[in-house]
């Protein structure tokens, strides 16, 4: 059976999925697009998917019959009342970051699928399905003991100017915010940012480097530095401390090199190419559970912890090294 | 367009790449099924592949007009004659190693394909698709300067007391014979073999390690020890040396750790993880220029060349320590 | 010339050092040793010095005329008096951790160092004398452009019950402590210690691990992991981070092994094995210093701004989470 | 006790360890130099050992009683003789490499230390006492099993035109050939040497690189890679294949750094640096065994086992890819 996806947004990486359901992964069809700016859905049809409806409205692809399912990859503002519409049409949907641009928005998507009685959205948080991730995490449940402490890092060489400071915990630190409950199996409980002297390349009006520094309802305290002038590479760090001893995140794979009086392996420096293999396993995920009605990975709970605790480190930047609580409310039994 | 592929042989690795095109990879679907056992295609049928056609007869499935494309997964013995009638048939067809069980019998198929006038096979070579291989070939060509020499280590842990000296060569040195071919663009000249003492592991009627040294045309010298009762892991290493530098086959992606006094990455131990990622490219390769109507990646004529390279080695196992030429045929402009 | 050394202490260091100026190095010879046990004086007199005189009392020891330089290597609590009357005398002085067991002791020692007008006492933080860090700090001073953030970690397998909380501050970061200022070349204006949930073999008294943080006057932020219960290894941690680039403290010399299906090396477990190779390297350099009449080196003003900042990390550790100002006085001539 | 040495050759190494005995060493002191231009035995007399006497002949040097121990540092023709004139005189030598210019000087020391009846040669074969060698062979006692392969390489950045291919053997290779007989407690039976093409940067009267391929009695095969035009730096490998596992020779001590792009390590270019700790702890060793009246470390025997060896691998650089044997006369019981 091939599952027939929709898909809503054609920029950059609705472009991509869809090339991705059409060239690469079984078992699914792109049947249809929607773009607020109907020619650009026409392009993605004609280079990818010339079967495919162009639909006008986004609400009218989620409609569709003939969709089985639908990909959210629009602009963030407009996530929320798509999740809802696939939601109340009972259909399976995958969204990309953010779930809701608020984390009221968040909640009110979980309270929907709630009420709907099973799981029928995941939320684009790709580091879960990175082979290092899941290795690491298979690291600290079977080898390390218990954890304790994580150090980490999140490095750009560079942003452009429009990057402001809470850009560091929405866009930068939302990924470790995910991937670290996912990894520890475990919920925050405050959260407090310090900082050093801003970089030289930092500009104006953006604090960096900053440190965030969390803590856990089992009491793990974690720190991620996180440094978008870094200038030297795209560079994720992770290190878990455990009862017994550490696991650390490996390097993505890379050629060493002798050359030029110099033991060498290159650094990535963009971005796109940091987790570019996880996409294709994060939506093979999406279709295998889509196929049988239903949704599997980061869920729309994990998407409002996300917004709720990103929340919490933005106010904590303001109240520079003070700590700021983090409560999240009961989770629904759907989640567990 | 869905290219509809038989597969013939439905042991273990025709069992896997059905699975790989029925759940795996796009474009493509299982039509038909062929074993000499007929309930092992059965099997596979009923597990992974419901709507295609078993057929008794690996001819018959060939001669199929639903089948676009054929995948030779049988015992080796059966290869050439399948692969002979698949390019009898003008049907595109991926043959897993080896290509036959004599250097004249790949020659045969050479020419068969020759004759046709338009590449058909491919060769079950997966290393060239391996991302680490991939990866330093790239730095091969634009990083350490031309080749001069080749250090190489092919280890496994142990092998059954059925695996004797010349297997050595055949099914394990097959793959570097290939991959270097590839990786250094150039052809093998001589080879010679080196024996140390026999490791207290191997059993009787198998001399282990052994240093297989080949040189190709273009004057790069290669040595490559094989050390089939290593007992440590299944351990592949590659080091190119070439005029400015040095480059080096990845490991593969392991956590480090630090756990009793030690700082530590697991090695891998069964063969079947080391390339695994390989096959989904290897035969994602196949489906896109299949469905052209054509073949990519490793020719008959890599066969063929790897035929004739193996003969030479097991050759110079019974000269130990003495050259052995190795005379290629001009190779077809097919193949250029 | 040989310069004639006092050693006053012979427990375990005392006779090292002793020991150390006997057999390894050039240019001196214990002429002199004294102990508050006079016969642990005499078996090392036995064992290393034949031709030394045992004095009962330090204070003969420093006054005898055939002294030119004097070890301190007893108990801390009786340094300050011993340092106080080699400064009296004139002769430089090598004095093991701690300078004293004061701030304020340590602060009289500067006082009469600098009323004598030049360095005598050299304070024994062995750190700065290690290959690994002196090459940290050339790479820090030359590639990586100037440092923002440290990121650190001292771990000890275990310790014993009496080690007690503020035990990890005076003997434990101490060293990073000292270390660190040299490192960066600069000071520190404040601290701030978090914990996270205590280890499972913590005992009942000591908190274990935590973090410290402290910040530099210019605006590097450094935090240091302290963990004397990791149960893996003794294992010393530094990274740092600058506007170019980062820098990394090696790894302990180690042979890299394949065996048991694990790439490993060795991790150190005894905190004497660590920087062993330093211990002589620092009193090479106490020797050359002192045949010059003058002191190098770590100096009492390191050893007093070491203890300033040690009580203000163990009152940070009593004020969890909250910043502790460390103000150190205007720092004399002497030492720029 | 204080050992009392005599230097003969005082260019670039008799002038390093003159000061090595001075400034660094305890337990000796340079009382006697000589060299063929006596002005140069002058200048380290006057920068390094003023108290020294300069003897015009190293004959003399060697028979003036305040000599306790000579060391001879002349250039290679001379070592012969002055080994001769040391045994003689019943004292302690420590002799640069070569111990004699041919097999035969080399046996005529052997025999006359025999006659002497103990030991009082030592060979200045550094690598023994480096402590990367050191743990390497303690690793292949306790670790790795018994040994059966070897690989190894011996690559500089460049070498001057003055360098022929037999120096590849004599100047270069003849580390790995004492270093490997004491790694591996063992000895070789036959020689054989592979040329790769030869590298563009090679100068005309020089074939690099080679690959040396040496057996030893216990049947352990040794691949040595020597290419002295690598470019990219001064590197020395070595890796040890036993029953159990691997180990391998560490890399030097680098700083890693995160810079450009680039995970990267220095690589050493001067070889000056590579073993430099080495001639401290092999000069310790000579002047403790001469304090002793003896000598420890590598023997003449092994200065003779080495001359015999490089004699065969340079007759198996001549006979291309031929084994060329390796006979040692029985092992005189003075050297068990």
């Amino acid at each position: 059976m091939t599952l027939k996806i929709g898909v809503i947004g054609t920029g950059m990486i609705g472009r991509d999925h869809t090339r991705r359901i059409q060239q690469v992964l079984a078992g699914a069809e792109v049947v249809a697009l929607s773009d607020y700016n109907p020619d650009a859905a026409r392009a993605v049809q004609a280079d990818l998917a010339p079967a495919a409806t162009v639909y006008e409205k986004g609400e009218d692809l989620i409609a569709a019959p003939e969709v089985d399912a639908i990909l959210v990859c629009s602009t963030g503002a407009t996530h929320e009342a798509y999740v809802l519409a696939a939601i109340a049409a009972g259909k399976p949907c995958f969204c990309e970051k953010p779930l809701a641009t608020t984390a009221d928005g968040a909640r009110r998507i979980v309270d929907a699928e709630v009420a709907h009685g099973t799981r029928l959205v995941q939320v684009g948080f790709m580091r879960r399905y990175d082979a290092g991730y899941v290795a690491l995490k298979e690291a600290v449940q079977t080898r390390t003991g218990a954890p304790i402490m994580v150090h980490a890092a999140h490095r750009n060489p560079t942003v452009p100017e429009q990057y402001l400071t809470p850009m560091a915990i929405h866009d930068t630190l939302i990924h470790e915010i995910d991937v670290f409950r996912w990894l520890l199996d475990d919920d925050y409980v405050s959260a407090r940012v310090l900082f050093p002297r801003k970089a030289d390349r930092a500009h104006a009006r953006l604090r960096d480097p900053q440190v965030v520094v969390l803590e856990t309802a089992k009491g793990v305290l974690i720190d991620v530095e996180i440094f978008v002038n870094c200038h030297y590479g795209y560079d994720i760090q992770c290190e878990v401390v455990g009862e017994d001893g550490i696991a650390r995140l490996p390097e993505p794979m890379a050629i060493q090199m002798r050359l030029g009086a110099t033991l060498q392996n290159p650094i990535l420096t963009d971005w796109k190419d940091r987790f570019v293999a996880s996409y294709d396993v994060e939506l093979n995920d999406f279709i295998k559970a889509a196929t049988r009605g239903t949704a599997a990975g980061p869920s729309s709970w994990d998407g409002y912890a996300a917004a709720i605790t990103s929340d919490a480190c933005v106010a904590a930047q303001d109240a520079e090294g003070t700590t700021v609580a983090i409560t999240l409310p009961a989770r629904p039994a759907l989640y567990d």
